[in-house]
């Protein structure tokens, strides 16, 4: 099944927009709204950051009624560490789209990305509202990925379908981030709509799930910005029977969501800031889950690994020195590393100088495996990791000017 | 008080050679010996990282004694991953230098830097010995620091001295490491000499409080590399009366040895893999020493942060950002950053155009302090840390090559 359109306005009843309202330099899209015909169950998964944008603070107080009906995202600014005034303007954001819409202001949703520590132009994002809504379409789901973009080469949208519960079933998506790979983040959205019934409990849970096995493994958790956020609005016209949690309905969709996310989480890896190979980091072997993630992400996140990516210096090295500092208890006379197929390390040691030619050929390969067998127990984890590169030191040093 | 020399042979009693012994490319110091005209007490620290070279093995197993003489130290292979056969060659290295010194093999500490894995040339080093052994001197302190060396663009040495219980007291020390410095580390060696007199148990005290001070604030805790090691061997000849824990002297050592700890740590900072700055972190009113350094270590081993320090871009909302997601129950509200003497953030809030204006300005320095007061309690802490580069991606993509 093919849906004619990517993105957020591919599932039944979404229309989208987006515009240039001068947050950005002229002629750069900066204000992205999406729009339900009809409201529905809407569930969200926010920073862990302590110093939390105005826009989240508002989301989080509107997910509250569990249903939703717009999203208005503005990118340029991220409204962070902007006090009450910060908020002041975060809710005149979604005031001025409910007003106009005449829908309640607690089902209209705010996202914010950008520059921290500016105050938000809002008089300029209120005054370009009546456009906004003007534009509103399906083809528009296009503009509205593009105006979430910071400092993302591509936009990013994805579409799902399926049939469950009797109905075809639509998921659609747009994120933006990808200064946000590890080690580091910039801000990560990602908004996520579909046609699916669904009651409002089990969509909460089937996004959590789906957060945890896709853009939870391209960040280290906790390891958010202060706006990051990933909404799911379902307004329920593919008219299925409402999918509650424990069906075999409920894993079908939770399957599609994960899918969806991780397509989109994966297009974050590979758009990340120069961004030259993506790199499956596979951690087998683990006394327990967490124990697994410690060391993927310790691997992940470690600059050396990176740069070592980037000028593609199969410097395994830089691995094993990875996994023994991760705070987790391994045995390094017990430790297996494998690049693709090929066995560098066993019990510790490096297996040799042809192993490490043949390794040295994986690495010229834009995206690869990294495995590494702990020899402890049965738990496991992935991560997706990229490379260092000069353009990630050029965009990030010069990112405001 | 001015010593004729600096480095390790600086204080009395003390000799040193560095030469090419064939592990690096020819014209390359690679191999260096500290000898000490007699034995005395040797207190050591070594890595946290599970992963452990084979010479961190055998420093551990000669340091039960606590008595040293004699440190050998090669660059170019870090012999660690190198299994049952590493051992065997850190051995010999010992035991080549015992021999033919006729000194005990447990009084002989070795070191070893350069790329993990592959096999240590021990034939060609035990080779070398002999004409080691004959260049030994005082000014052979400065081949010695040179030959230790790997990615580093210039050799550190250091001297302190001052009067202790009536006596002249020398430190020497000298060190290596660029590749360290945060968020990632290439091996961090320092050698650390003195004539003091000193009781074995005061110098393992005073060398664990100094690395706290010192190498602990260029380094995030326990993110070691798998072959870290900072050794002092005291030699007594100053002939003061021997130093104890809990006395004025020990103080005084104390003191001393952090200084010295700490100008070698500032050098490695200088000196770090394409390092433009060197910026001080300071958290203060943190509830906790440890929230103080979580909190310290976030900001300066994030990558956003060190690309803006190395873009000159006064983005203090990333500053904000790796405040709150250090992991430390922080207040926004309460939270105050000076750069210098600007208050860029007053409560969480951003302070205006000006403060930005005026913190663009310190962002042109080569060194300056950035000041996070939590506001929770009365605990501080400091890091050193440095911008990220072109050049520290350059030098860390093609390391082996």
């Amino acid at each position: 099944m093919k849906p004619k359109h990517v993105g957020i306005t591919a599932p039944l009843g979404f229309q989208a927009a987006g515009i240039h309202c001068g947050i950005k330099k002229p002629g750069l899209l900066d204000l992205a709204l999406c729009l339900s015909d009809v409201s529905g169950p809407i569930a969200g998964v926010f920073t862990k950051n302590r110093v939390v944008a105005a826009p989240v603070l508002l989301d989080r107080r509107h997910l509250r009624s569990r249903r939703g009906r717009a999203i208005i995202v503005n990118s340029g600014n991220a409204n962070a560490c902007t006090g009450a005034q910060g908020l002041v303007a975060a809710k005149a954001m979604a005031t001025a789209v409910a007003q106009q819409l005449s829908i309640p202001v607690h089902q209209v949703f705010v996202g914010s990305t950008g520059v921290i520590g500016r105050v938000l132009p809002i008089d300029r994002i209120i005054a370009a509202v009546p456009t906004l809504i003007a534009r509103l379409s399906i083809p528009g789901g296009d503009q509205a990925a593009h105006a979430i973009l910071t400092t993302d080469l591509r936009p990013k949208t994805v579409v799902r379908q399926a049939r469950i519960g009797g109905r075809t079933v639509t998921i659609g998506g747009m994120a933006k981030g990808s200064g946000m790979i590890h080690p580091n983040m910039a801000t990560m959205l990602a908004y996520l709509t579909t046609d699916a019934a669904i009651v409002p409990a089990a969509l909460q849970h089937a996004l959590r799930a789906t957060v945890d096995q896709s853009f939870n493994c391209i960040t280290v958790d906790g390891d958010t910005s202060t706006n990051d956020t990933v909404l799911c609005l379902a307004n329920g016209l593919a008219k299925n029977r409402p999918i509650q949690q424990g069906t075999r309905s409920y894993r079908d969709f939770e399957r599609l969501l994960t899918e969806a996310a991780q397509e989109l989480a994966l297009m974050i890896c590979r758009d990340g800031e120069g961004v030259t190979k993506v790199v499956t980091i596979l951690v087998q072997g683990a006394a327990t889950t967490a124990a697994a993630k410690r060391v993927a992400d310790t691997i992940a996140t470690s600059n050396l690994v990176k740069t070592a990516l980037f000028g593609e210096d199969a410097n395994w090295g830089r691995i094993m020195a990875a996994v023994g500092r991760s705070g987790v208890a391994i045995d390094p006379n017990k430790v297996t590393v494998r690049f693709d197929d090929i066995i560098m390390v066993r019990r510790g040691i490096g297996t040799g100088l042809e192993a490490e030619q043949q390794i040295a050929q994986i690495f010229k390969q834009k995206e690869f495996r990294i495995i590494i067998q702990l020899g402890q127990g049965h738990a496991h984890a992935h991560r997706w990791t990229t490379d260092l590169s000069y353009d990630y030191v050029r965009i990030n040093a010069s990112y405001r000017s």
